[in-house]
């Protein structure tokens, strides 16, 4: 009996238990490069990280005494799953200046709003499914979505976002929803224009294919006017044809205080019909109980009494003049035959390099120059965009984002010379 | 063509869009319960909240001013996955003294232990798979393997906690893994006993099924002594077998701050061997990228020098007051017939009632004199547990759970003796 465990035993380490039991999760592309971020001596473009330097930390510390004081132990107990209560409605008065006409009920705070697209693909994804997303899009959509072992199919982006003449065929093939970033687009930078969000919209209701609208940067806008978010575009379609007047669009809205106010506080919300925030609400029970009560409190604590629109435009002014200097630098340092987008906000814009040099080969040599970006590929979730690159000008200060630029176009201009000095 | 439209249109409003979409979600027995304890009229043996006068609140207003003196803006920006590494180091600090031999490469940081049991679920079920439990567990736990479409088989327990003896014959039907809940379980407040964990582990490993071993009362033992956790009482097993050293065990081992600090921060851990922590890693990004810089900051600040330590011996002395203030009104207050357990430790006991009465009808009539429990029905992943109950004694004071018993036991005995005069 002994002998036989042993021998059983002997084929079952930790190994064997755990190895045929794992779903294929593959290693990310971004996390490793995210490492390179760390670097101290590194000029990184890589990340999406927001600049430290506006973090309003004098604020979080009078919150902090103030949410102790008067909330006292409540802030540190267990609370509900949607939410807490003034943060959502602060949220609903905040989108309703930006054309999303809500109430709390339709909000669920997240921890941040890459929980919402995990609960989203809990909720709505089998294996299998397919998602319809932008060619590139989103890195943590992809991560998130394939958790579920979704497949995709895609539509390229132009200057004026997501090609929506090309979207009909997509819709065609069956896709469980259509996930897309109209403003300021991560990784491409580019804006969805007004007529192709009416399009977009008209085209997903006709194919009743759900859109999930994912806008961390709707507010980070340099020049411009602001564009009415799906959300809105949908409910006026639909409130034009049905006279319906509460909100029952189509769209899952999701928004996130990463970039206006505190990554670190992962506080994120997605808006939806009731009936489907019940069961968000429910999937987000089982899967983290509900976000820190602490930092809810403390966010709301903050952002109150019109601290985040006056926090919003300083965070602006700050982007929106990288933006400028980094525009400036390419302009100045980059070859010929190097395109690049230009965003009207966000913290992105992205590169199309000359055909014949792939942007991993180019981050390797940028590495020896110790300047690093995120290669386009991974962006593209059927393969493609190797000649592309994302660059952030949000972490950065103008003059690390001139000589970041200029050692990249030092590099850039070498592998085109190499490239055409080739046989 | 516009007509055509609109008539597709009409076919496909939100409801048509989402309603043939979504998964199976049900709404949770303890979500509604846990609504209840929230009326201040009731007193409430429902929840498994924490005592709200044990939380540190002046430690935690000094520790966050000190985190934005040391830290400044790396408190509020993005971080690693893996979590706050000064965290994770306390934490092995800690285990080490439990007998848990890791470094803070085996430690993985998540929002709760409840996103452990999300994140372990995402990694290891497929749909149809089978979860080993105890008959009755932890609702959450059951949610969050519910998300991933598992099936159960469970083995009940006794006084000593899960029923070895009758363990070898579920592990044959092939579960993906054992979930057990070792020290003062939730929601029976039994406790494994020593001999049953060393069985239990040889058994697992014999069939080479990983365990989950979930303990997030284990500190807090009023009487008796503490018993080695499974994954040391693993470690050794295989220490034994194949004289390996490093943490290779088969078991997933998961911790929370929740119960020992403040469960609004949504700090918990899971330990496991660094192979399957680099997988967890992985889901953990797509899933919330990483739990709050903040609040993990903060809980290390307060934890550190010893803190943790002197709070978890003031916590331990008012939660085994309010053990015995319960035990002593339910052995003056309840009928005869009915039977509770004697917990060592942890938040809750369980009560047995006479056959033939439902503890649900039981909770609207005690809903009527203002108190409050969970039945037990929904514990019991495969069905059954009609006649019993949890009621918790960490959140009313010993006065409140004097009043409280003492009209649980009015109810009681009135329904008895209902069923005792039924024909």
């Amino acid at each position: 009996m002994e002998a036989t465990m042993t021998e059983v035993h002997a084929e079952t380490p930790w190994r064997a238990r755990f190895a045929q039991r794992t779903h294929g999760v593959t290693s990310s592309a971004i996390r490793e490069l995210l490492k390179l971020t760390e670097r101290p001596d590194i000029l990184s473009f890589a990340g999406g990280l927001p600049a430290p330097e506006v973090f309003p930390l004098a604020e979080v510390g009078a919150a902090v005494q103030r949410v102790l004081e008067e909330h006292g132990p409540a802030a540190l107990q267990y609370s509900t799953t949607e939410g807490y209560l003034p943060l959502r409605e602060l949220l609903v008065r905040h989108m309703i200046r930006y054309g999303i006409q809500v109430t709390p009920d339709n909000v669920l705070i997240t921890s941040g709003s890459q929980q919402a697209l995990d609960l989203i693909g809990k909720l709505l994804l089998n294996p299998g499914d397919q998602v319809l997303t932008e060619a590139p899009t989103f890195l943590g959509a992809i991560q998130a979505f394939t958790a579920y072992q979704a497949d995709f199919v895609t539509v390229p982006i132009d200057d004026e976002g997501l090609r929506v003449d090309l979207l009909e065929e997509a819709l065609r093939s069956g896709p469980k929803f259509l996930y897309v970033l109209p403003n300021f687009q991560n990784p491409g930078g580019v804006t969805l224009s007004l007529e192709r969000r009416q399009r977009l919209v008209e085209l997903a209701s006709r194919y009743g294919t759900p859109i999930v609208e994912d806008d961390p940067y709707g507010q980070l806008r340099y020049e411009g006017h602001h564009l009415p978010p799906l959300v809105k575009v949908d409910a006026e379609y639909h409130g034009c044809a049905h006279g319906e007047r509460a909100f029952r669009g189509g769209v899952l809205y999701l928004g996130t205080l990463s970039k206006t106010l505190a990554p670190g506080f992962r506080l994120g919300w997605v808006v939806a019909p009731t009936e489907v925030i019940e069961k968000l609400v429910q999937l987000k029970q089982g899967t983290d109980l509900h976000t820190s009560t602490f930092t809810q409190m403390v966010a709301y604590e903050v952002a109150r009494g019109g601290f985040l629109d006056r926090h919003v435009s300083v965070i602006r002014k700050v982007y929106g003049d990288r933006r400028d200097a980094m525009l400036r630098a390419l302009k100045a340092h980059f070859p010929p035959g190097v395109l690049w987008t230009r965003p009207q906000g966000g913290l992105f814009l992205w590169v199309t390099l000359p055909a014949g040099l792939d942007s991993t080969k180019v981050l390797d040599e940028a590495l020896q120059e110790k300047v690093a970006f995120v290669p386009g590929a991974p962006f593209f979730p059927r393969g493609g965009g190797a000649g592309t690159l994302r660059l952030n000008f949000s972490y950065c200060n103008p003059q690390k984002i001139e000589e970041g630029i200029r050692r990249l176009g030092g590099v850039l201009l070498r592998a085109s010379r190499k490239l055409n000095q080739a046989p």
